[in-house]
């Protein structure tokens, strides 16, 4: 089963070299996931063969432009595509009216609902979840309201072991074993043993996204352990003080917050437009936290269904 | 002295192909003027190296989102740029509650000021005018309130001729000259003709830009004869009854405006999403009107000074 990160933008505030505002498409299982939705993101949801009308979920951290200026373009386009299923949108106060007050000019009635969700930037806080994953807020600290996303595969059920099972086995008993369950007979008797006739369940896994903040370590308890995490790193070390009046981050700092937080792997971005070139983040980064790599548009980050 | 109008978007409501929303930036001697802003415009600037900062004027023909969502992002660049001076938009109703209340929810007060001017989208209207040039708006026929606009150089004074010239002549006669004027001297005798000593001036130039409008011969009177025509040609002839419900035009339908209202050159665009392959709107258009080209992203049509 899928759990794929794509990345649509890596830019911070102003678009440059080819790179975007910031956007990304997590897929996970059947769910496709918008996060964050910078101006063009539609554009590069196309160039990067992904199917717009797949995605019913979409994350705003803030209402700073570079994170939400393609959503109205995007809600349009969905329109257009003659959409007819709910879209859920969770974002900050604001976000409703923005899009709405534009509704309202262009003289459009959707074909399709919009669900808003209004994020709460001050409590973690479960906003969706199924059989298969919960996705939840934290507080980020920026200059204004911001929220990080979790995104958390919940605990699988044991699988079965082919190699173990019996050649005549019921239904009934499969349903079973596979809730985790000893198998008896009529009478009361042990049959089979769960464990003798099952692998453990694979890895639940998670992302966690850390739009735009400073560093702050309050954020740590709700990424810990993450498989993946992104941490914006908008400025070189050299830019530290900078980075700290502008609520922003360094690259050593996503990776000390990385390492702290015991992640399995740090992918970093966000970059200033005052860099052209990206590779001294990576360097810096990998001399605090090894397992960094670079947020690079167009390209997919997988964690393995272990 | 240059008038040159560059192609920044071609495409109409969604993007597709390479093409993006409608945007074109006009440079009339030291003007530049921005026409529309869909969205990804500032993203089309830096690449066909428009500088940002020497927009002053941006004119927005209506509040469908392929013709303004890059608005914000370019405000948002343009105070990161550091922009001081002041910027005018020329927009519909609702522009200036759309842009104030995303300037709201992100916190953010530019550095310079907005200027706006609420639109009227049921007579003409001069909208700026300095010593070279006058924009001045009228009604289009789309689903919502929608502007053209026209931009036409003012009368240009008459030209000295140097070869006529007498080697002795005052700075106080040749600006008699340049008025226009004939010359005497200080008992009233004439000593030169205007006529005799200059060429006659320069032609005023004009563009017009028709953005999303049905066929509607209504507009002739108000681009009768300009020099450039940009008229929309959302579909091909097969789909005229579409263009009409859509309030849109076709190509034949841009076309038959341009000859009827005698204009030099025809450029259109606005293509639907549905069409890959433009050149059969240039087909269309040209057995109507010959002197047609398509709008090509990134490229530049010159009006030449004569």
């Amino acid at each position: 089963m899928s759990f794929q990160l794509k990345i649509l933008g890596s830019n911070s505030a102003m678009p440059a070299y080819g790179r975007h505002h910031s956007a990304q498409l997590l897929n996970v299982q059947n769910h496709h996931f918008l996060i964050d939705c910078g101006e063009a993101t539609q554009i590069q949801l196309s160039r990067y063969k992904c199917k717009t009308l797949r995605i019913n979920h979409i994350f705003i951290s803030h209402l700073h432009g570079d994170h939400y200026l393609g959503l109205m373009g995007l809600i349009f386009t969905m329109h257009l595509l003659r959409r007819k299923s709910d879209l859920y949108i969770f974002g900050q106060k604001g976000l409703r009216e923005i899009i709405t007050t534009q509704l309202k000019y262009s003289d459009t009635i959707l074909n399709y609902n919009i669900r808003f969700k209004e994020l709460n930037p001050n409590e973690p806080e479960l906003l969706f979840e199924d059989n298969t994953i919960e996705v939840s807020s934290f507080p980020l600290f920026h200059r204004v309201p911001c929220c990080g996303f979790l995104f958390k595969e919940k605990s699988k059920p044991v699988r079965l072991n082919k190699d173990k099972l019996p050649q005549k086995i019921s239904l009934a008993h499969i349903g079973l074993l596979k809730k985790g369950e000893d198998i008896y007979d009529d009478q009361g008797k042990l049959l089979h043993r769960n464990k003798d006739l099952t692998l453990p369940p694979r890895k639940s896994r998670s992302y966690a996204y850390c739009s735009d903040t400073k560093y702050e370590e309050s954020i740590i308890p709700h990424i810990k352990g993450v498989d993946l995490l992104y941490h914006e790193a908008t400025f070189l070390n050299e830019r530290e003080m900078w980075a700290s009046q502008t609520f922003h981050s360094t690259t050593s700092q996503a990776a000390e917050i990385a390492k702290k937080a015991n992640v399995g792997q740090l992918v970093i971005g966000h970059y200033s437009a005052r860099y052209n070139d990206v590779t001294p983040f990576l360097t810096e980064a990998k001399a605090v936290f090894n397992n960094t790599i670079l947020a690079t548009e167009g390209e997919a980050i997988d964690i393995p269904d272990l």
